[in-house]
């Protein structure tokens, strides 16, 4: 199952992309039952990047950035490379020179559940990473990993092609084939919450405007 | 002990509270014999907010956000909430919704030793939160927590109207009945290192200003 | 091996340190043989430093910061203090007032794998510190440690004198006998990588830059 | 996607599950292509164990165990039960009653990305378990979750009636529609391994008997 | 606050410790609602040991194990060593002199949020702990700490007097003057557990016992 | 720096690494000054094993076994083989096949920063090792690391030849050339322990042992 390369890989509709990233994660979270998130352990390198694209997977060995050579040619204006090592490291895979090469090629930014290094370079380009560590440490080109085939990084599970939203909340995966149900879901939701955001802003109580207080009394909340 | 809240606390003066804020922290924390502080894994959303208020303490279940709207109705302006989560969590409870409504009540900020969300948006209100995560995981509203009520919080205990000291250093904790007493110590603390960091600016060495040297010669230390 | 204070050094020429700086902890690093590097876990309190310098070095008991105020007595223009306790620890050993005395003997910043405090006057002050926490509990004046002795510190192993880089992406330590022939190759680096980053912005692929194809087929690499 | 129950699942051959615990869960890992491997935070709370059973998988809110009595209708003889937390959560969601009442429906142990608690009792009933933590925290009944649906546990995604392998050195697991596959690749495998432990046992060298002294030469290894 | 030592304290009666230590950890917590569990990093150095005591509690400096000195003149037959570190360490404050020490004095046990020693040693002599770590580093004894003050110690409030119940499952603490209170609790749960338990063993489900299926029902779970 | 392996190494003699074994790991490195010691994050595979003999050191690159063999073939009975990989890595480096090879050359067992696997067969084989996890993820052999050159393992450096010395407490490096003095430092600690522990057996306390009253009284320790 290792040193597979897929080339051709369906992408959800431009549009769709475009409406997740205005959701964020935290509103796309939710509106898919609350699934799709990884691990809070990947933090943005810098704070106010907000992105969703078409995921390139890439399956690497620990310590080992070649498969992100080869993912780089099959990147589309677009996209999002995301990076699972296929056992826990640190090290920092990626940094300036590929950053350089990917947005050229239209890459919105990379996921990695790993290292990465030349943060400052990077956030001079505004070129977004989240990442489980800000590590120099240096890699090899020794081994094959796989491209575009379903991978776990970070607790979720991504195909190729799926939408990946990222913010200052996090990373979210939507599936491709449920994007476009996902993204009505979060408008409506966005839509809701408008509202309410409205009468709290007003003065209103959660309490009323969602009805709790009989529950609650029922449930044996006592005021004392 | 369960399904308790406690709507009448006493706070601190509001003058005792501004002064504590205005030291911080660090001399906070020191004034009143090094103890109070959170663990350091409660860290800002963003750098620079430095607050004082009166704790609304809150006992939530892991994973249910109830009685922050619980909470909320007994805010009052410059009031922090303080979330202890009853077990070890990292979700989302708190996003930029009950920001509004809690900004609204005069609300200066929250610590969560558990996840925050919409961390962006809480930037852009100037929101300040201390919290162990950032993670967009949604959160229920099923069972009871308490509100009021003396809680352990990230190593530290504190009852409603305590007052609550955060900065980018940390959250640190002083108890009500010491507030004044505590405020005197570190204004005098802060008065004493005023005249010490001019000395120590001017090029003195803390070995002279504390007469360090002969205490450290008598100790063995050897200089080679 | 306790109590030991060294009191005269040798650096590393301002030039050279200066050209290390200029190079940046990645490059550095690469160009040591991927050596030298500190734990990701020390991090810079606030984004954007960069600095190299000749390293003071500091053993220090945990939660005792007594040997901070011997060292700074060491402590030349273009120095950086480093700390490494005894045994671990996150207690606040560096604030203000330290920071004061530091920078007014032309220190360039402080490494240190335990904790720091008063970090929004660190950051105001432009004095740069990267360290495991911030936390802002005090430590004592109670038990000796050592000065400019050789340390083991974050997972290197550091010599008085021996140059410290740091930046966004961390710490790096060059020995000091190296210290010339490192920046040579870092320098040299630099250059190939000037070259690198024009063809890879102009759109080529480092597939072809550096020739992978042709091992990346006989290794077995298969495009589906 | 929350409240589901799946009643019917298909099973592996009780011969190749059989056959799977015997080769553990080392060699199973080698002979998928080292896939299937949970992380390793999850520990047996005695030593010895060494079981593989077919998944009932459980997807429970945090601090809710809940499904866990819903999940024990559906265990048969030979069945595991594998609980994924749906956020990161250390509660005791199992002790020695339902021990009791899996142990009387044939189930062989449980794996348990959280807590597992009176571990005392399971040690001397002989149920093992694979958690992240002993904690004796108390869970609740209060929300629903899902049984036998696919889940992510661990770093690893798993389907209700998947091959679940686990001994002293952790969990793997082999989905079942390959499970005869890999148990006839871990065999032949550790036909492989006895020969060559015969040899390495008798003194040759795994440089001689894997013939790397010419590779290891051509790469540059320099013996001084 | 530092430098006390209280040297009266009230102990519960021995009968009620009795029938804590034979309840266990785990009831114990249920029985007094769910509280006093000190987190779960603290675990035994061997398996088995199942004790209960009166807290002898010892507030130290990090890496400073002096006040165990002077706590050790206040054991009682039937105490317990309880040690709370003022900030996070993980030392080696305690070895096999101490526990000689301890155990001639008639001490059950050691609960330390920091290092242990001499496990090998303290594991023959049956002298159990729980501890964050086991790690050799030695202590020193130059600063004061409190004994028999209230201390909060992983997660938990103990005071001097307060009933520890300690056993494979980690630590519980019963405030003593609810000891009996939650020992008629803890025993009657005990007794209906002991019938359920009788019904499960005997092939009867959780779901039938409890009443669940109904109410699961009511709140969406479907079967498919 | 890397690919090479020094072949001729010096050893202690084999009776001061017999007294070092026989002295235990907390008490040599109270010894040596509190030097040596090995983080507290390896920890043995079972209890019990307490050994010493000289290092032979591996750097090895994360997740890349290759080394092991070499290393192979320099152990000489009563060596320990002591890995450290170049960046943190858990994989499983080393299983039953190596441990066979070793064995069969009479090495005394492995250190390793990284993870082991078939635990339960080296528990049988009695082939003790210390490690940061154990986890069955397997290794390529495609990278050169070095073996007997001076590496920086778990937050100590080691030289081969140099002893190390491991038991229940964990680890301790005692440099060659030092480790007759240490070895007559240690027994002169284990004479004086002895009549300690008989005093402290008797009912003697620490504290007039010692004889601290005096100095605690002086600074101001208060008995209430």
């Amino acid at each position: 199952m290792t040193g597979i390369v897929v080339q051709t890989i369906a992408r959800a509709d431009p549009s769709t992309i475009a409406g997740l990233a205005a959701c964020g994660v935290a509103t796309v979270h939710e509106a898919q039952g609350r699934t799709g998130l990884l691990a809070s352990r990947l933090r943005p390198i810098y704070a106010g990047a907000r992105i969703a694209g078409s995921a390139i997977t890439i399956a690497a060995p620990p310590g080992d950035n070649w498969m992100v050579h080869v993912a780089m040619e099959l990147v589309q204006p677009g996209d999002i490379l995301l990076l699972a090592p296929t056992s826990p490291c640190e090290d920092g895979y990626f940094g300036d020179l590929l950053a350089t090469s990917a947005q050229g090629r239209g890459c919105r930014g990379l996921i990695i559940d790993a290292g990465v290094r030349d943060v400052r370079d990077l956030t001079e380009m505004r070129f977004p990473v989240w990442a489980k560590a800000v590590f120099a440490q240096g890699t090899i080109k020794a081994s094959l990993g796989s491209v575009n085939v379903p991978v776990l990084c970070a607790g979720a599970r991504i195909e190729a092609g799926d939408v990946i939203v990222a913010d200052d909340d996090g990373v979210c995966i939507v599936p491709r084939a449920t994007a476009d149900a996902v993204l009505a879901q979060a408008q409506a939701r966005e839509a809701r919450e408008g509202e309410k955001r409205a009468r709290l802003a007003a003065g209103e109580l959660g309490l009323d405007i969602y009805s709790m207080r009989e529950t609650l009394r029922k449930m044996g909340l006592r005021y004392v």
